[in-house]
């Protein structure tokens, strides 16, 4: 606890350093959508390189067929863990630039609040800001150990902002080196600027297309109305028969993989509530959905069955009595737990086929699967890494789960095999894609500090 | 009686001129869509009052913002009836014109099976050989008789085959000069060769458009999955619950004014049977909607509720994992009977209404609304028609309906209140519209004698 409490202490004695050097590196303009700034992309990953090798890292820029990775490495003590950290070095466009109040690339440090610093900085919170309190963190220890509690790999990529193109081909032609006993993420936000988060859960999806087919062409609704199956109809029964009165999917099946979340966890989500103005900003009032579900529990913790759209027959402007020939509809299952998304896939299109006439027929397509990612709540590393957070926020970590997926972590998951832990410091207002980003000095600071704190407890 | 085959006899005796003025009438080209051929509209309708002067009826080109109408007048015997004579001399357009076998505008009379003759040229069957039967009729009658039957009225329209847009405005400046006790209509078709047809009920309809709107926006799927209201499930559930097991509208009293089909009719209806291939033509072979109803009471006699569009979400190519915001459905109700078109849209406003989510709402959009046609079983003159077909063809008229509506019978009734007697001697296999358009010269010469029979027994 004496060298937790000097590693903390030295973390706090370099801050102004720390924040010195996040801003070297948001002045570099490392924009990947726009190809003008690609130089500007390497000089970010190789001013990385050199800020992890100043700590002790063996680190190197990697290229890709895009903009360039960074890899560095570190020993650990025998035994010890091996972590490999993520964040990306990316940043999104800036414009409107009118709208910002300072240069987005000459980052500025304001008072937002008596007490409350912030820099403002395009990537300053997404994810410059982030990855660098693990940075941070790791120099700090290295500062009073001369070593890090763990085995440390780091990558960092350069595309996040522009749809990673070279991440999947990267981790399949790298599997052997980056594979390491977990990953932790650093791109995610607070529960609340007092309350830190680890994101446990992330649906996995099944996407799928579905066109019924009546008649050979359209017809004329007075000479056949009455008489030809219409696959509208046929079509919005099915859809409309997807989901009973308490807002369950009644696809047989269904459910098979999807676990109970356990109770304190699910009481946990009840103290949480759901975030201000989740349905209220949105124009809704009344969850929709399970019955008898908290809203925290049917985003991070149910799957859905989605239309997420639909089409036939004549739709312009005015009317026209056509029956058509076929209608179609994509639709989404958002994932949890265990299921698979290619039986929830099967199973979908056998619920569908039942309610087709024998003489309509109907023809789908695949749009994609993911499995839903589920760390453990019985994972060690989950309870040592809330722990540590618990030290050094003051308030127990939120638990919590994502709606949707984040490429990377499936892709740790699939091609390395490897759980991830996905901590950050943003807060709901850091207007991150938006003009006038900022990182909050007390996340970056509290941020590095928690790192420390984790790498501690991950190796104890 | 004998006065009757006199009429009859002259008829006959003068087929060859009849034919040899039909030839004349279609050599006319007026295809009322094209500009180009205004003229010959014109000339058209000028043959045509030429001819009816030529009858003793009282006949003249009446201007319109179009091409010109043609009325004529011809008096009757004291307290017999007044009917008016509905036919149109425009004609559809002749492209592909590499398809016909002889010029369209310049008939050939060929035997097209062994002592089956027909005419060949555009306009043959739709319409100017079928108004030409009743000309031709009241031709063989005042020669016969010096009068005519009935107090005998005439409208032409030139605008058929091209929207109309004149008849309306014409009708209602004219309501005095046109308005009878029956309106006949010639422009449709025999139920099969041998036997002819009258068509008594023809389908109303209401047209209505609905749109669910949910979020303020459309929302990403992840996030808001399981907890938002999706409006396509919305619309999809209320548009699935519009039909139960059986096929029958859902929406409470939308049955209200729908009257059973007479047990003899429905026992006729029966007989004929379905249109050869009706099911099969079109690559299906289950009849869908009400069970228990044949597949002729179905299009002829109960009323539908169409989905004719439908939209909402991502619809392009790919995926789009979106909760939308809205989606929105076309739909129409065909009505028969004394069913209120304005009361079913309101009965179908306050089914939707009722399953919107309270923190959802729904507009809708009016489509218009016209009532069904329904010719009373009991109707004197439909007896007297149907008695004078059966005389000639030797078999009973089918009384049929139609799936949907002609909107020349929907203004008699509204404009002149006036009820219709739709006889035709079509048959399916004219190609009205299509290359090589013929009439049969049976239809016409047995189409002539059977309105000399109809005339003289709605005089009785």
């Amino acid at each position: 606890m004496a060298d937790l409490d000097a590693t903390l202490s030295q973390a706090d004695s370099n801050l102004d350093d720390s924040i010195d050097r996040l801003t070297q590196l948001v002045r570099i303009k490392s924009i990947s959508t726009d190809p003008a700034y690609a130089a500007d992309c390497r000089k970010a990953a190789e001013w990385l390189v050199d800020a992890l090798n100043d700590i002790g890292f063996s680190a190197g820029v990697r290229d890709t067929i895009g903009h360039p990775m960074v890899v560095a490495h570190h020993d650990g003590p025998d035994g010890a863990p091996h972590v490999l950290f993520y964040g990306h070095y990316d940043v999104q466009p800036v414009d409107p630039i009118e709208l910002w109040t300072n240069d987005p690339f000459a980052p500025v440090i304001t008072e937002l609040t008596p007490g409350r610093k912030v820099i403002t900085g395009r990537g300053t919170s997404d994810d410059k800001g982030q990855l660098m309190t693990f940075v941070e963190a790791c120099r700090a220890y290295k500062q009073t150990h001369g070593t890090l509690p763990c085995k440390v790999s780091i990558l960092f990529e350069g595309e996040e902002e522009s749809g990673s193109i070279s991440l999947q081909p990267f981790l399949d032609a790298n599997a052997e080196e980056l594979k390491a006993d977990l990953a932790l993420v650093c791109d995610t936000g607070m529960w609340d600027p007092d309350t830190p988060s680890i994101s446990v859960a992330l649906r996995g999806l099944t996407g799928e297309e579905v066109t019924v087919k009546a008649a050979s062409r359209d017809l004329h609704s007075g000479h056949y109305g009455g008489n030809a199956a219409n696959p509208i109809h046929i079509l919005a029964s099915i859809l409309g028969a997807m989901h009973d009165a308490d807002g369950r999917v009644t696809i047989p099946n269904f459910y098979d993989g999807v676990h109970e979340t356990p109770d304190h966890i699910k009481a946990a989500w009840e103290a949480l509530g759901p975030p201000k103005g989740f349905l209220e900003d949105i124009g809704l009032s009344i969850p929709s959905g399970e019955k008898d579900r908290s809203i925290l529990e049917r985003c991070w913790a149910r799957p859905t069955a989605e239309v997420n759209g639909i089409v036939g027959g004549y739709t312009g402007e005015g009317f026209k009595t056509v029956i058509p020939a076929e209608a179609s509809a994509k639709v989404s299952f958002r994932l949890v737990g265990d299921q698979d998304p290619v039986a929830v896939r099967e199973n979908f299109r056998a619920f569908v086929r039942q309610r087709i006439p024998a003489d309509c027929s109907v023809a789908f397509a695949e749009h994609g699967t993911s499995g839903a990612i589920q760390l453990s709540y019985d994972a060690p590393e989950l309870a040592k890494a809330g722990a540590a957070l618990e030290a050094e926020w003051g308030k127990p970590a939120a638990l919590t789960g994502m709606g949707g997926s984040i490429p990377i972590v499936g892709d740790f998951q699939s091609k390395l095999g490897m759980n991830s832990l996905l901590v950050g410091f943003a807060l709901e207002d850091d207007s991150i894609h938006s003009p006038n980003e900022k990182y909050d000095l007390r996340s970056f600071h509290k941020g590095v500090r928690s790192w420390i704190r984790i790498l501690d407890a991950l190796a104890s």
